[in-house]
């Protein structure tokens, strides 16, 4: 066991991009666990855009992580000294871990949920975690997929976007085109996921290549980017079609956000903008992890991690979400 | 019989403004009806903010008004002449009557409906048409509006706006805010409507006055006008919140429309934002038009016309709509 715990923890509010004054690595004893409480070795982070916005002194769906504070993040890590029968030495458990070698879990607030023998930390993470979910409910729940829609989803090779294809053909969509940055993602999308089209948003006409590759316009937009995308969808929504908001990766980093000005398409073509938060389905998680376990197991869904070592490295792993430096799901390795 | 038609016809598009050369007047033989039609007298004409986007060349729910045409308007008329069983002399009708003395109904795409013995043809036009049918489905099937809601409607002073906020106080909304531009149609709404408050938006801080007549927040937003507005009540959505988008008044006559910049607060507060069109109801308009009918026998609703006098001034009588000139439904008699 290290002799201490590093900490990345929250020194100023960035205005953009994270940078080298934003955070700053303390180290601490490692916390002692008292009784009810587990010790955990943590493993790996989940880098998610969502950090970023809880670093704002803006409210939220949680608070703020207050300057000073560990950043808050969901993570995964090891069971290496319990004092309840909640957790066991060796479970490996996912929760809220923060950017940090050790925290406790316990049964209340800082409670965490142990992964099964035989799925992985990379599948916990990622098709069985928050990104998979979010996938999965934004496009069959919020989104209300039917088969034979033309779906299309911007941060297609993005952790959530990749998912959101996927499942959308397993589903049956008539049509799925994803929005992606560089050539390369566009062709893994197209090759390796199976989306029926991509368009490379920095070399291409979105518009046009949109209203070339759905015809009949687009049943379900799956937003991850925000901004003129948003914009450009909303344009060529078929008629009851409907936009699921969840995210607005092109807005974080900017202090004026853009309203979508095609909005009133929605009333034209009777349709519907709607945000969600994956926290809202906890109580369902269970039915869909099934699912998507069982595609795990016939081969039918790929989960990809873009791997990232080093606690130090955690801040840089979050930018890459935002220069869009990644392919799938990023995490950090400790 | 007059001998002549009078026709109000689309000469020019207007960029903003109906003005002197946006229509022209012509006059023409008074048409016969063939077999299986009906010669209709035109008496009201409804004048809507629709009439003003169906001016544009751009594509909406319905064509736009070529150049040359009548100006397309829902309107109440009395057959004067029949060749089908469909109508009898005497019979008041309503329907797409245009902006002209006569037209013709028929079985087919010019179908009208024949108001029953007992409708005034302002109630026709106003509570039990297309205004009240806005107000009721929009409130009750797209926002989904529940018992003890804060409701917060804009244009509240004009035709829709004011009833919706009379048909949820009727079906138990906890609170029921109105915006509007004149103190005359604050304290018109409060008054003589029963809305719990009103807002100046012309005089008053919006933000600040909504805040505090709305404490827990906005359950549902009912919005005629878009820009500014929507985007106050976008910030100030309640968990869950809903913005039914029935129009954009403020928007119409711009040439490029604004988007609401607040419109990730959809995410944060698991939010929606849909558009509809009324002529989506149709078949359940007898259940709406049934229970506002037995509010008006009660005496529980108030319907309430805005009279301009002659067809020459149709066009003024549109702009009121975009001046705020009018209180309820502007109607023109002929």
């Amino acid at each position: 066991m290290a002799e201490t715990n590093r900490r990345v923890l929250l020194a100023r509010r960035p205005s953009g991009m994270v940078d080298a004054t934003t955070t700053g690595m303390a180290e601490e004893p490692v916390p002692r666990p008292g009784a009810g409480e587990a010790l955990v070795r943590v493993r790996y982070l989940s880098i998610d855009p969502t950090i970023r916005t809880w670093m704002n002194d803006a409210p939220g769906y949680l608070p703020p992580i207050a300057l000073g504070d560990v950043v808050r993040s969901p993570g995964v890590g090891e069971i290496i000294e319990s004092n309840t029968e909640r957790y066991a030495v060796g479970d490996v458990v996912y929760g809220m871990t923060g950017w940090q070698d050790y925290t406790i879990a316990d049964g209340g607030t800082r409670v965490m949920q142990v992964i099964p023998p035989g799925v992985t930390p990379e599948l916990a993470l990622n098709l069985l975690g928050m990104n998979g979910m979010t996938a999965y409910f934004g496009l069959l729940d919020v989104g209300a997929m039917r088969p034979g829609d033309t779906v299309v989803v911007s941060g297609a090779a993005g952790a959530t976007g990749c998912i959101v294809g996927q499942i959308a053909k397993l589903k049956g969509a008539g049509r799925v085109v994803g929005i992606a940055g560089t050539d390369a993602k566009c062709g893994w999308i197209v090759d390796e996921l199976g989306f029926d089209a991509a368009v490379n948003y920095r070399d291409e006409d979105v518009a046009g290549r949109l209203r070339a590759e759905c015809p009949k316009g687009i049943d379900l937009y799956f937003d991850n980017v925000g901004g003129e995308i948003l914009d450009i969808c909303l344009a060529q929504l078929a008629m009851h079609g409907r936009v699921v908001l969840c995210g607005a990766i092109s807005q974080y980093n900017v202090a004026r956000p853009v309203g979508p000005a095609n909005y009133l398409n929605l009333l034209i073509k009777r349709g519907r903008m709607e945000g969600f938060i994956i926290l809202d389905y906890l109580d369902r998680m269970a039915e869909a992890q099934a699912e998507m376990f069982g595609w795990v197991v016939e081969g039918r869904i790929r989960s990809t991690e873009h791997v990232v070592e080093g606690l130090d490295r955690a801040p840089d792993a979050l930018n890459l979400l935002f220069t869009g430096g990644n392919t799938g799901k990023v995490i950090v390795r400790l």
